[in-house]
């Protein structure tokens, strides 16, 4: 069987086990005060070019989202998101059991935008509604397209216009900033919202995923909040120990190696499908494809590789999804391909 | 530094270490939904000798906690704890934010008994309060002692009496099992509660808890909860290979070995210190002690060692809390000892 | 100024106000432990032909819908409702605020159907998303349409093979009950769902309603879960003594009279419209009638009469909302048409 | 029966009866937004002297208590409050709904003090625990004791030293500014605490508290956590019409003269009680005193009268409550004390 399920279906790349196991017998403190989680935090700062932001590490992407939401929000606040939205799709309801709506788009390309910023604000309006207090949006999307860097520019501003808070789920931010597509460096991504998070579990590391709040306001008593929404480790520090191994080396490190790779990979099968005639369910620019196959072949590919059925069967094509990871190879690719190539008699 | 800060402050065990390389290029399922997690759930099953519970791999202690308690009541219904449980002492009102009210209780020596479920139940009599649904208990206790086969079965019997759900916080289930004054076999806890959770964490593990419902109803739809209150681990079979390594060899697991070690190795450092004269906060019979020093001796004693003041100083007189872990040495219990001999003058 | 703002900006039918001064000297117990709650009751369970279902004595329409989601559903579970419904629409995320998701489906005409219930168990299918477990609809619904027996019935079904409960919010019951195309009896509805409530406040009552619960498991420790949700009136019997008046008579009672005059009232403006070639943005069959109408002549009619304009205008016309009331006169609508046909140049 | 079971047995005092009948036909605005509620508020700001506060007019108590609470705290905060206080003891966990944690402290005379906070701010020391935010305290307590302005002043001071908001729960205010031993003005309370409500339910209102927000901060969006907490009245008038009647006069109103009246029924109660030989359970100073008496005078009195027993009987005694209303009349008390020297044989 051959996985392209996700991006987290193995462990961790060689060098974050590595780090893990040099470390493994120093004694340090726990809950993330220990110096490898100030020297992880110290090296994001550095990376991103902003001195005086907060980091924290987490366990994983709905902690992340979650304990940002009931952080920044009051009570009657709201969230706005598309309907493919990470927090709204797939957490089962983890937002909502904090008190707080999230409002979902439906958008087309997995995109939040300034127009469907403007329509969710003209729906809530007063204060028989819960109030839009935050944009969520994962760069990339959900389904992997990209936010360009005057699409997030419009967005910010938008958002201020409206008192909204911008907040990136980077899941993927890897698979973004590395993709031939992109146009938004960390940098600036760092300086056009309000927070956001930089993915480990997606992108080489066992779990964890180190979260930048840029907006002091929304920092206040933090970690309280972390350890309320159950998401405190004991051993914090192995957060901080990936985390540094993920990213020593800055753009050289295997942060942006890795999904570089994978970049290359998922590219790899979606030219080779499109020269089968295939079609896609949205046109990412990630490690992420979406091809739309006869359902007869989808049941066929099903046999010796893992991966999602995107959407229901529609007149008798299924949307899949082919996802490449750190450790996914040419070889799976290839494998891929002939096997598609065969059932769809090309 | 000498640590006698925490059970959880160095790695995992070099066999819990092993494990995860050697399976670390593995691809499988996410979501605990992978023969690591199935394997670990059966060892579980055997080791306590029930053959129908449900196992689930969990991130931490808290979102065990929390979550049992989240799936298991309804919206008014409250937990029963000792004054210094974990769920009320030390998880920033984690429950609450669930929206459940934890009814603490004042104990001597850490457990909840019988006469103190009465009383809890007498002040919560009508529909104006929160209706008890659960008693919560940790085996050790946070100050270390130990709930006997008697305890346990009374403690049963008064919670079926007045309808009440059991649940056991089992961070440091090990230690207890261990511990030369321990008469509960985990065969029999598991007969005597309706969930409990066999701690990692603090035994071994980089992380993780594996939970076991004994009692159907509360398992309902728990995956579901887990997800909600995001505790689902994207890479859940890492706590699977886990236990997997913890407990292999059943009774003759590290799992065992650890914190029978770590006890003696605690009881060596409680007999030191009384030969000293020093006495006891709590009459702790597992890894965790609590001897009470002068003041100025544990300024002393904090510039080498690394240990919790348990609570205020008093009379000059200052409990602190040393715990032993996998890792900790008999060096590091005889340097104690003799810098506490130093210090008082003997 | 003349009223179509509300059916709530009066007080309440004379009779009601006669039984309250009645019995205000009367001494009984709180929180409804009273006779005349006891009383209500059992006229309700008269009135729709069921011996032992519930009822409850409730504060208002949003007590109502949250404390019976809130009672209903377990943590992870979700309510589908019409975009319009008020308990997604007007109720500031109250529904949220117990944690629970609202699903919100996009309708023409206000009503939730077989089909849309579909679609949203087709969006909600893995432990990645919440669980669907109640439909939440309104009779009539917020835009003035109703539900047919077959539609009722349809629904039920559908509720049934998707393991939904199926509730009726019932704010304006009394005006579906006496319109001309209603073919639904209160005994019939209330055969056909879990829930429902006989809305007072918008008919006739200064306040309450009373919640009748059918599905016995709704039920269990409800007096606990309005409490939780602070909805118990301490001087309770009020509801009880104004749903005696209200109901006094039953079907020949002021519960059905009113709402019966109110929906003349408001044909007769629908007609008085229509004549005038004014066009209509819901087919409303009750007490509340959407015309559409030029900016313009809106804005010279709210000099005179008091309304909601119910959307942002949209090529120049908006639609308002014209409600009336137990109180509404014939020579309020008369004004209304005389001055709208004077605008509209007729 | 006699009633001396609560100050809410009855209706509602004639004079507010008249207002709501005389302004029934009236035509307003929902939700609070009319006349009548600004004029009440307007009475109030003239009645403490404070022009710039806000004034929200709620249902009852519980939504008072809750609102206040889950719009001034963040997420981990938490309101220490006495073991007896009602938001702690009577709302059935409507405050942990919310998310909050109470902190009860016992305290014999049914007042928080400052060594009390200070105490619970010991216990709740760092991350790990909720952070206390609010001080919840009652004038009168729900034992019938008064804080003095010297005990008020210290609390205030208290508070402020450790940055808790002192909320103040006013359902029986009106029986403590009219007691005999009171020093306190609500000129001065106003001054004292970040805010109070005047509670009407308690004192001749139908049902309705008026609350006072000193604290501009606490004030944000309240509307909003009004509605969300589903305490928002459709006909919100009716509290206004309702306060406007009860304050009508200022200090010569009949919220003053109300519970004068009782204050000196319930003294006529205690005096007669007293020469009979009985002793109380607390130092009430207001309407409601606590007698114990022998369980078997206590099972006779029932017979004739109806009142709460207020704790379990203990070595053969119990403790009651009775409570003088408006409505109470000298000879309601006569036939108790009557009844009361015969079975205590006097």
């Amino acid at each position: 069987m051959i996985y392209f399920r996700s991006d987290y279906s193995q462990g961790a790349h060689p060098k974050v086990m590595e780090a893990l196991a040099k470390t493994n017998l120093e004694h340090t403190d726990g809950y993330c005060m220990d110096p490898h989680c100030e020297n992880a935090a110290r090296m994001i700062r550095e990376l991103i070019g902003v001195k005086d932001c907060a980091v924290h590490m987490m366990v994983g992407g709905t902690p992340c989202n979650v304990t940002v939401i009931a952080a920044s929000l009051r009570p009657y606040e709201a969230v706005i998101a598309v309907r493919s939205g990470h927090a709204y799709k797939h957490e089962t309801g983890a937002v909502e059991a904090t008190g707080h709506r999230v409002i979902a788009m439906d958008s087309t390309d997995g995109k939040l935008t300034p127009e469907l910023i403007d329509r969710a604000m003209e729906e809530y309006d007063d204060e028989h509604t819960p109030l839009p207090r935050m944009a969520y949006i994962s760069q990339p999307t959900e389904i992997g397209s990209l936010y360009s860097k005057a699409e997030m520019t419009a967005l910010r501003d938008k958002c201020r216009e409206k008192d909204l808070l911008l907040y990136v789920d980077g899941a993927r931010l890897g698979s973004a900033l590395t993709s031939d597509k992109n146009d938004l460096s960390i940098e600036e991504l760092a300086r056009l919202c309000d927070a956001f998070y930089i993915g480990g579990t997606k992108n080489g590391a066992l779990f964890g995923e180190a979260l930048v709040i840029l907006n002091k306001a929304m920092d206040d008593h933090f970690r309280f909040m972390i350890k309320r929404q159950c998401g405190l480790l004991a051993k914090g520090r192995l957060i901080g120990v990936q985390v540094e191994a993920l990213l020593e080396g800055g753009k050289d490190s295997i942060y942006f190696e890795m999904p570089a790779r994978a970049n290359r990979l998922a590219k790899r099968l979606r030219d080779g499908l499109s020269a089968l005639g295939v079609s896609f369910y949205s046109e990412s620019q990630t490690n992420q494809i979406f091809p739309v196959l006869p359902a007869a072949t989808v049941k066929e590919l099903e046999k010796d590789f893992f991966f999602y059925e995107w959407a229901p069967e529609k007149e008798g094509m299924i949307p899949i999804r082919l996802v490449t990871g750190w450790g996914s190879e040419e070889s799976d690719v290839d494998a891929f391909l002939e096997k598609a190539g065969e059932l769809l008699g090309k």
